[in-house]
């Protein structure tokens, strides 16, 4: 059955992404353990927020596009801009809201899952109980400032059902209490 | 050598306390990994804030006690009400700034670690470059608000030197760079 996922790197202190939007912060770290591959082969389609897929389209900017460019399946953008949208055919643009976008997406899934990408979107997601599972690659750095994964929703209860802890990249899967 | 240790439990968004300082959100995970018990076993000396150990001595809430009560050698709270510290022969109270305090830990814990306790003291030592190591065990729950643990100095990278990732709370233990 589709779950719907959370799939982020993140830094130990919970942004995912610095102030100036860089990426350098989250590479160098070795081997990538298997678990970022393994969910993504688990994909059947990603839900987007504008300001991701906005940042991942800029000229000459590749490391921010979706999975290094290696997603080639549906890909959903939430914006409230419906009328601003670029002419993308790899993407779809919606904007009827959350529970319609998460809808949309999971019937572009077929029996894969859906990663939701983007902070104001997982926060979205998360607050209306429509997320099932959360998997991060956890960074040993501490950021200070940036935009942070998680808000002010909650308290909300996690089951860890997976995750590899042997390289320096922190692997970790949860699944949302009271979801599946 | 001595190391300055920060050493807590903190939720996967980042809080070591919600905002009414309960500690039921850390319990009811099974059984603990190895490295709490292997740190403080390393521990010569206990560096608490002031809002830590208030909390730690309120009648009836042996749950705060440093380590659960289990610890009995020296401890130290740094306070700026210098003139209004209780009268406890565990527990010596200093008011000199934070290079003095941890001197004076370091000094007590002989041929073991220094591990500094609480949000304030921790994000205070680690500014001011004295943290040679940061020990989490991260408990599966989003708090969504409360204390947390880092603040925004920074970026401060880090690298993994230990960590156990098999129960539901995640063991981590990092080296600060640039440190030992």
């Amino acid at each position: 059955m589709t779950k719907v996922l959370l799939h982020t790197t993140m830094s130990l202190d919970g942004f995912i992404a610095p102030e100036d939007d860089s990426t350098e912060w989250m590479f160098g770290y070795g081997a990538a353990g298997s678990l970022g591959m393994e969910t993504m082969q688990r994909l059947g389609a990603v839900l987007s927020g504008r300001r991701g897929y906005d940042l991942g389209n800029r000229p000459d900017d590749g490391e921010r596009k979706l999975y290094g460019g290696m997603w080639a399946g549906p890909v959903f953008v939430l914006t409230h801009r419906a009328n601003d949208v670029p002419d993308d055919p790899n993407v779809t643009f919606l904007s009827d809201g959350i529970e319609d976008a998460v809808a949309r997406a999971k019937a572009a899934a077929g029996e894969g899952d859906v990663a939701v990408l983007g902070a104001s979107l997982s926060q979205q997601c998360l607050e209306a109980g429509l997320v099932d599972e959360v998997v991060l690659h956890v960074v040993p750095v501490l950021l200070g400032a940036g935009v942070r994964l998680f808000g002010s929703g909650g308290p909300a209860p996690l089951r860890k059902i997976g995750g590899d802890g042997v390289g320096q990249i922190t692997d970790l899967r949860f699944a949302v209490e009271g979801r599946g």
